[in-house]
């Protein structure tokens, strides 16, 4: 089936936000406060934060430990990557993930400010600025065969869609509002001209996992 | 989480038959039309069979596609590699998936009758008079770290949940009666001594999806 663009396990609020107002580097999801938005995933065994060996594995699992399957690459957006807009003061910055990133794959970060490429333990980021079609053509490359994932955040996302490169998205939907942000989305329904559908209530969770494959 | 044992996409009817009466060559579940109890997973992306580049993306491609996901070996019982009984009249047999069988792994087949191990494509099997105990830690050994699939059939699949060596399953029930063959369970809740379980409804397919993971 060719190498998919995949957005997996995005985390949206009820009313469609990914995340809050205010980014900085003490708050990366605004006013949002990340663990709630998150809680679903922070309790299954294969969250790549884990370390404890515990979990859950019932149908939450299964999306989380989906995250790297078949994925060669991952291109995010600068803000996903870091607090700082405009040119880059220096380059201490690294991500907000630490020695050992969860992604080993190359990540392509989108940004108007390219810098060099850097390497923390198996994960390499480079810098690009580019199209969507051309950033996705550079991780096709990269990824040796398998999918790319699209990381987010919202304007990413949003940019792919419009420029109709995204082949398959998984969105979790969590029971929390958020009443302002990034917004993905005025309706979960929004995508069904292009993509088909499945909504998908977690037993356990509360989450309502969204799954849209391309028609 | 170490090696786990887990047994992937299973299937059951609605009343808890894995496999119709009288398996043959020409009926590998007996009386039972395996078409039906695998309708769901076919009509996925995923599904090995496969290899028209079609096939649906919803939450049963999730099961599909986590299949091979980090598993390292698997065990199955020896009907459900044959149709044969007693000793192995000759070694012409290979198993029912032709030149490229769906495993990639090496395969512990159990057997009172042992015979010389052979590789088709990526697949070696091998043949062992083993207890489970036994079986789990020669494919754990194989397996370079990753986890064991417990293939079935379903003696198979219960003579390891009586050795308790089980940690997750997942079993999808069809929604076809059987009426007799090889019962799985009286009942989904039969496991819930030892094991958490969610039931998932799938939007598609009217299968519903059981996981089950050790307490």
């Amino acid at each position: 089936m060719g190498q998919l663009l995949r957005v997996q396990n995005f985390m949206v609020s009820s009313d469609g936000f990914g995340s809050g107002e205010g980014q900085s580097l003490e708050r990366p999801f605004g006013h949002a406060d990340p663990a709630q938005l998150a809680a679903w995933a922070g309790a299954t065994a294969h969250w790549p934060g884990r370390t404890d060996g515990g979990g859950t594995m019932g149908l939450d699992d299964y999306f989380t430990r989906d995250f790297a399957n078949n994925i060669g690459a991952e291109i995010m957006g600068r803000n996903k990557f870091g607090p700082q807009r405009g040119p880059w003061e220096d380059h201490e910055w690294q991500g907000w993930w630490g020695d050992v990133p969860p992604f080993h794959t190359p990540v392509f970060v989108l940004t108007h400010h390219p810098r060099p490429s850097f390497t923390l333990d198996d994960t390499t980021f480079h810098f690009l600025e580019a199209t969507p079609a051309e950033a996705l053509e550079r991780a096709r490359q990269a990824a040796d065969g398998k999918d790319v994932r699209l990381g987010g955040g919202v304007a990413t996302v949003r940019a792919f869609l419009d420029a109709d490169l995204v082949d398959t998205l998984h969105v979790a939907l969590a029971p929390v509002e958020l009443g302002r942000g990034e917004r993905l989305w005025d309706s979960p329904d929004d995508l069904l001209d292009r993509f088909h559908l499945e909504k998908v209530p977690s037993p356990s969770s509360g989450v309502v996992h969204h799954i849209y494959w391309r028609r």
